[in-house]
């Protein structure tokens, strides 16, 4: 494999990977994602099917708005089908008004599919894949052909299977993606076949493997060995089934391994804070044992590999953690990260050190809090605030001395209600008041921001952007821990804060509560 | 690869896979999980290290009381200390005590790890392997030298390396496994490499690999094809860091694929009850996109999936599903197609038609709930319901008449509590009750059951499994919607409701009445 090659990424977490089951993104979730690609700098941001979907064409007329960096916009959809005129085919007609520039375009390719799934002629399907990339080329959008079912078509019919990519190349397709559809496929099987295809169709070939044999990442990485510059997959091999390539394993292999160029040699230090992001979104938990970007991916927990990583790291260790942005875990000491949080207190006071007693105390803190089920990760504002409290720093803006929130069926079905009576104290002064909500949380937040506005009108700017709940451990039935993500903003700035406890609403209430603090410390 | 190749399988669930984030195993969970892996029939299972854990030597008394039908159990140490008198040695002296007739006897082959770790002579090493494998097979143990670090020792001297592997073969060790500790390696080097290896020493090799780069099941299948015969991993792919090569992946592509001898033929249809009886006694969630095993490994979401599913099963799958024992599903949802959910309605009704108004009917109230946030994929039993409500056979089991449930803070900071009153009817009898909580969701439930165990005295076994809360949009600050999933459990069964509201009270009572409704119906 040859050092310094460009091989492009093409991510489909938007589109393949809202196949897979529990995973439905909301437009304003999709949105967000395409901003962490273009950060992380992935070519190509395959952003769902405008045919399809409705939705789809409503997301790319937004998402062509927003100014990337890195990325382009592709948008998904099959040929036209089989004895329609393709200028007045549906599905040509929404590649062609979709927002996006680029477009993957789906053929078949295994002459079972032709004749069993799609039932048409083969001739014909030829034609569809002709006519429906040469129109596209024709107004001047970029094509990716993806070849379905290519290796198992290739097995069944090698001549047919080739004659598809040749229609494609002839219609001007500038990628023939060749796609091991369900997965069945062993890495040097995908190598070879490469190969022999590379003789025939001199095109540039792309690659899409699907996770079903627990083998795509390495069948990715042989399809480049055999030729392949163009990898599909999604970052957290999110996918139908067991999943597509998971390109977040997938990109620091080739590029810190084998040398090769896939995202911005400088983004690969953001590649787990980029997961992290994308899993929050998802409201999924990033699988712990995700190579690089998991929270066990250098996690050490025998005493043998402790003693060898804190004689040399590399020597339980096959990359640098900082790398990828991940850290070291020593799982039984318990002295894991000082270093790290350090690095996070010394931008409230520089002048702390390593053994200044103030940096045990917020690291021991963090650890008891941690262990309680905080996640300062997704919630650096609240860190901030522990922080700031724990240097003495931190001044309180209101108390609150009592609540009672009351949750009763509203007039019908779908209308039910919750009052919340509030009583708070600033620099002396109390004041009590109530207000009413679609639910327990909004009547306490309506309440604590009519009572607060008395002393600081700016707080009537502050609106909850996203809230998210997770439960952290499901084992004493419904009196488990939950955790709750608030994400707020005053129109100019968002920042997130965490609260944890058995009571959705007493978490809520810390979320909020910090949400609050953090603003009026800002003042 | 040769076909009916016999490849030996060693399980370190109970070793290697103790070494996983969040897992801890009893004394009862590690014989419970020896019987699951027997009943799958690996060769040997590594149940731990007699010396370094006092624990495991009573494991091994114990486990070798059990009636094996097709497993050896293995203990596994390292060689002697440096300077150390073999037969004084503690750590041989464990090794020769404990209740195991099959040894694996771990060595360093990395000149790194000799001198930096180890912080002896490389003579000294080699004495080291050869006194230790020696002294056991003069006990008649089965011996097993694990190299650790081959790959990466091999790479910095490859004489060197070598000669660790000739010491334990001289000693007459039975099998000599190359580990990939750091999970550095790719396939193709592996497999290179051993072929190198097998030209010099024509002993029984085996392969161990880590997960780290993604790629420890492809490692070790091209560590097959270079010539090795004896495969180390563990079911699930527990592990240190990023776990090891997950074996239920290996067992199927080896033996279904290329025609391979791993474990008894008849036993690959028990892999999916066996991966989930482990996870189980691990008390984890079974992963659900996992090769062959996982819940969502033969689930298919998309409408073109679906129908190409539906003509010929071999569309989009890589394999029966029924080979390993698990199941083909079609996950409900608005883009399944009318055909998908008629199949179940039909389930309810044999007589129901495609055409039936009925059947439009539940497909339109389906994508009505989905456009207001329900997602029935995760939810089935709460599908069940709206399906035979619609049909006319639901019979209420009990109504809501009235609730009110009350929060206030708690006595201390930690102590919120909540208290819910609620009134239902059943039968045209009313009861009335109120309990307290964690939370108002905990005072909520206790109540609803403390009422309706009056009437149906088996709600009492009914407990909450999991609880999923997802913000839909978050356009509307804290009135956003909320989708709350519930999974509930008997203890035999287990089922999954879902309720969608502004009001996160609400929806969690809609899930709860639904699981409720679902257990009654049941009866």
């Amino acid at each position: 494999m040859a050092k310094n090659k460009k091989i492009e990424i093409l991510d489909s977490t938007l589109r393949d990977g809202a196949q897979a089951e529990r995973i439905l993104f909301s437009l304003e979730d999709k949105l967000k994602i395409v901003k962490v690609l273009d950060d992380l700098g992935v070519d190509y941001i395959e952003g769902g099917n405008p045919f399809a979907n409705k939705n789809d064409m409503e997301f790319f007329a937004l998402a062509s708005k927003l100014k990337l960096k890195n990325s382009r916009l592709c948008a998904f959809g099959s040929t036209r089908k089989p004895n329609e005129k393709t200028s007045e085919s549906p599905i040509v007609k929404a590649l062609l008004e979709v927002a996006a520039s680029v477009i993957s375009v789906v053929g078949k390719s295994s002459v079972l599919h032709v004749k069993e799934v799609l039932g048409t002629s083969l001739e014909e399907n030829l034609s569809m894949i002709f006519d429906t990339v040469s129109i596209l080329k024709e107004n001047s959008k970029e094509v990716i052909f993806d070849a379905e079912h290519f290796f198992d078509g290739y097995r069944l019919d090698k001549d047919y299977a080739i004659k598809t990519l040749q229609a494609a190349v002839d219609a001007g397709a500038d990628v023939i993606c060749l796609c091991d559809t369900n997965g069945a496929f062993f890495p040097d099987e995908i190598s070879e076949i490469i190969k022999e295809v590379k003789e025939i169709i001199p095109a540039k070939i792309g690659i899409h493997c699907h996770n079903d044999a627990g083998m795509a990442v390495s069948s990715s990485i042989y399809a480049v060995m055999g030729g392949a510059c163009h990898i599909q997959g999604t970052l957290l091999g999110f996918g139908e089934r067991c999943g597509n390539a998971n390109l977040s394993t997938i990109i620091p292999n080739l590029q810190l391994k084998k040398g090769m160029t896939l995202i911005p040699k400088k983004n690969i230090a953001e590649l787990t804070r980029c997961c992290k992001a994308i899993a929050e979104i998802a409201n999924i938990s990033l699988l712990q044992s995700m190579p690089y970007v998991g929270r066990s991916a250098f996690a050490h927990k025998a005493g043998m590999h402790i003693d060898g990583v804190n004689k040399i790291t590399e020597s339980f260790e096959h990359i640098e953690p900082t790398v990828v942005g991940n850290e070291r875990r020593i799982l039984t000491s318990g002295s894991a990260g000082r270093g790290t949080i350090l690095k996070k207190i010394q931008k409230f006071d520089p002048t702390i050190k390593k053994d200044d007693p103030k940096t045990k105390e917020i690291v021991e803190k963090l650890k008891e809090l941690e262990n309680r089920g905080y996640q300062f990760e997704a919630a650096e504002q609240s860190f901030e605030l522990v922080v700031s409290k724990l240097l003495g720093r931190y001044k309180k803006s209101f108390e609150l001395l009592d609540f009672k929130i009351i949750t009763s069926p509203g007039k019908n079905e779908n209308n039910y209600t919750a009052s919340a009576m509030i009583k708070i104290q600033v620099d002396g002064k109390t004041e009590i008041t109530a207000a009413e909500g679609e639910g327990p949380f909004n009547a306490m937040d309506k309440a604590l921001k009519k009572a607060l506005s008395v002393f600081y009108p700016e707080i009537s700017q502050v609106r909850m952007a996203d809230y998210k709940v997770r439960v952290l451990n499901a084992k004493n039935a419904s009196a488990s821990y939950v955790r709750v993500l608030l994400e707020s903003s005053d129109g100019k700035n968002t920042w997130t804060t965490v609260g944890v406890s058995t009571d959705v609403i007493e978490a809520s209430w810390l979320a909020l509560a910090d949400s609050i603090e953090y603003k009026l410390s800002k003042k």
